[in-house]
């Protein structure tokens, strides 16, 4: 069963092996977990609702507990503690796409506040409801799963907003096609979340961005029913997709997505090459993406997540055997790993690996084969499972994520973990901090950082230190030219720096559709769009 | 020197073969040139301006002439017999985007209409003054027209907005680089232009649209300098560049654009195929596309175009010897061509045209070779100089262009020409049409219908036939899935059809972008939004 606190099905645990737990000890030291709260605990802090009863709304204490937070860090350790604060006053199952518009007439009358749900996975306090006096009505499109049409001639396949990951593939796969749209989140965001936080898959290199993909659909407003029909390219003004797409349940409610799909490829493999240093590496990622080589997937380790991914590996022997051979080809202490993905039909699979080959020699890569490529593969979702097993041996792990031109990628990911690895300073506490540039693009590429640092002695001080790392990452991703978010979204923990990175006139422009769109200010309020300024979130921490 | 009535330079004329206009003549009847007008016949109809003098505001007759005009057929119209219209007061050449923020700070003190101007190459009535009441100031960016930054680590190019598409692949040749958009009107049409209409060019394919290209830049608004910043992607909320493409002029004034750029390919050719029938051919244009091929171009003409294409391409002896041999290889009577680009390294290029070949094969393609496809290149921009060889053997040629998806794409172009072919039959006159897909998109490619007919013998009836036919098939587009444009955009001419289209939501969000960004609705007002309905427009003609 899914659990209520933490990510994922509680019948699967990530196993950490001994080498990694060390590994973490010695830079980190030693660490306790803090104590849980159970369920049982927390179902007898939920307050009334104050929602009347209604066709499809739930008000049962478990059900608005499982609908009250997210997967971001604070969200964990809300969940944790047992510490929600605000809970929906109700959750909201509709079936249908009108029974969404019937519910939004509802929520103006009876003056709610209406907090679209997808898969519940945002790392970005999309979904958490704040005290603003009104109540508070989670409507989740869980129940609209299905897919709807399929039209092969024109590759576009309609879906229910709420269906997530598996459910999307697995209805394509049945007719022989795939969206291949694979967030890290995959095993439960959903298709319509994936349009309002404007997501990336592990292999937009070949399937694009979910900008790309996202061909049109419906979309739940108070002036009514917004239907965004396909073309395969327009020059009629502005898109509106581009407008939905971002647009994190603020101008309205996603029912219906219609994608961009594919058939199956013929071949796919995952393949591992390793770089003597960061320099070359990374200008090797460069090359291959400028050169438009027919790769599905390029993810480049910096030198620490490189150690980190190895360490963290199990089987030490076989571990110790890749690293000198990989050494004696030249790709010792300092190396970065680079995992590329080759999908389509043999021949451009072919192509694409003789060139990468060729392109790789120029930098010193050495090519390490499928092994490892194999075991990214077989992990490539479980990843989010990792915060719980560091989170039994007392580490906290979160993630920030960003994207910048190739001329600044360098400083700014040295800025960034600079950043946190000082960052707990004054509480002589160290971080383990480690990159990877995930999505590449010929422009630039997005940077993806990971840290871990012990849990304080209390709930509130894990917090505190958390926050202070956050702001201060997001302030020096905000002011170097990054933006804040290249996957995740804004929600409301990124909500503050917005602002700094979109500049007075699109604040003016945002603003202004979500008043057209809402004119209560009665969806997701506080998401995306926000009042507090970055310099007051600084006070505040 | 550029014609001031019609396209390109006046030195340059594109001379129709002999059994060209006996092709014509077999199909429309002999036909009359209207007489035209001239310069300076037109310079004395202009009235004085109403604009008081200014820095970089000229207010004499040719110049005004010169901007008041676009390249659509009634412009053609207008300009070949004097009868203008309208004229703007006066037209502003700033050389900064400093100059253009305060030129629009001026025009709202002097309550002035704003018409941004490009390349003057709109063919849906961008630019065209109307008569409001109020002083209409023409502002033109053809003095911002250097490369002012190019980044070649992130493969960023930074111009001015008014550098037309010459100077844009000059600038960057220099330094080995290309941008890669080349719309058919190239030679006189803009950077700023191209941002503000959601061009695309021939080489879309591997390039992209300008939409694929454009990565930031800055736009003057009456609430101060939009500037937009560039990432390689981001999910920091809805797009602001998103919003900038296809405003039309109607949020703000573009004023500089960064765009992604690319190093001069290593190989380019063009080839050309033939398939015995269209349903072949269309068949394996979809595969392609849907296979990821690596092209750079697809352009595929259907019946009666590639009929055409033949007979207007002189050579009639080397041209019969082709087609006994595609006789002899089955692509006989009912043949369609098909026009290829491949773009890349040589590795690229080679599985490419292998690929081609190979999936060709299936739909009986027959491969020409390059001939055609060099004659075809040595062409690409010459085809607007086309309606001045037949204007001036009293002929009329215009075009109309849509995008669908794929399931759609014989139904609607069988509908668009059927309108067309039938459009005049009150009059007795027949109506010569063909067809092309010109841009192909897994989900579905544009259509680009070329129709020609005789000039009346007058202006005022020429110009009704082609009112008649053009509202005729802007609502068969519009009422059969089709977008009221794939590449030349909304402007005067189209925005009545844009509602039915977008649907009430997305009008409403237009609007209220537009009321935002430009309160006094001083901004190219008439263009892209329009409150006239397509009913309307349908009476009028």
């Amino acid at each position: 069963m899914r659990r209520w606190n933490g990510w994922g099905d509680d019948s699967f645990h990530l196993e950490l092996p001994d080498n990694g737990i060390d590994f973490l000890r010695e830079r980190l030291g030693t660490a306790e977990p803090l104590p849980e709260a159970t369920l049982e605990a927390v179902c007898k802090q939920v307050p009334k609702s104050r929602i009347p009863a209604h066709d499809h709304v739930y008000t049962d204490s478990e059900t608005r507990i499982r609908h009250a937070r997210g997967q971001s860090l604070p969200d964990w350790l809300a969940m944790r503690s047992g510490e929600f604060g605000v809970f929906p006053d109700a959750v909201a199952l509709p079936e249908t796409s009108e029974q969404v518009a019937e519910l939004l007439q509802w929520a103006r009358k009876q003056d709610l506040v209406v907090i679209p749900y997808g898969g519940g996975t945002s790392v970005a306090g999309h979904i958490n409801p704040a005290d603003s006096g009104k109540p508070v009505l989670t409507l989740s499109l869980a129940r609209m799963n299905r897919m709807v049409d399929l039209d092969p001639e024109s590759q576009i396949a309609t879906f229910g907003a709420g269906t997530p990951g598996p459910l999307v593939e697995s209805q394509l796969l049945a007719q022989g096609y795939t969206l291949g749209h694979f967030p890290q989140s995959f095993e439960l965001s959903t298709i319509g979340g994936w349009v309002a936080s404007r997501s990336s898959g592990q292999q937009s290199l070949r399937y694009g961005r979910i900008e790309q993909l996202f061909a049109g659909g419906r979309i739940q407003t108070f002036d009514g029913t917004w239907d965004i029909p396909t073309f395969p390219a327009s020059a009629a003004g502005p898109d509106p997709r581009e407008i939905v797409l971002g647009s994190e349940g603020r101008f309205g409610i996603i029912t219906e997505v219609k994608v961009r799909v594919m058939p199956v490829p013929d071949r796919e493999s995952f393949h591992v090459l390793f770089f003597p240093n960061w320099e070359q590496a990374r200008s090797c990622a460069r090359r291959l993406v400028q050169n438009r080589t027919f790769l599905s997937m390029l993810r480049l380790s910096n030198v620490v997540e490189t150690e980190t991914q190895l360490a963290l590996a199990g089987h030490p022997r076989m571990i110790g055997g890749l690293e000198k051979f990989l050494k004696w080809r030249g790709a010792g202490e300092g190396k970065c790993m680079m995992t590329v993905g080759l999908t389509g039909t043999p021949l451009q699979c072919r192509t694409g690996l003789g060139e990468l080959k060729q392109i790789a020699r120029d930098y010193d890569g050495v090519y390490a084969g499928t092994y490892l490529g194999r075991k990214w593969e077989a992990k490539r979702f479980t990843m989010p499972y990792l915060r719980e097993a560091l989170w039994q041996g007392g580490y906290v792990v979160d993630t920030l994520e960003t994207a910048t031109d190739w001329d600044n990628v360098d400083t700014l990911m040295a800025r960034i973990e600079q950043t946190l690895r000082q960052g707990l300073e004054a509480d002589g506490e160290p971080v383990h901090v480690f990159t990877h540039l995930s999505h590449v693009y010929s422009q630039g590429c997005s940077i993806y950082t990971t840290y871990v640092f012990r849990c304080a002695d209390s709930y509130s001080e894990t917090q505190a230190r958390w926050a202070r790392l956050k702001h201060a990452a997001s302030e020096v991703i905000v002011r170097n030219r990054g933006t804040i978010s290249h996957q995740h979204g804004v929600g409301r923990d990124h909500a503050p720096y917005l602002p700094i990175e979109k500049g007075p006139v699109t604040m003016m422009v945002l603003r202004s559709l979500s008043r057209t769109l809402d004119p209560d200010q009665r969806l997701a309020p506080g998401v995306l769009l926000d009042d507090q300024t970055a310099s007051e979130v600084s006070n505040d921490s």
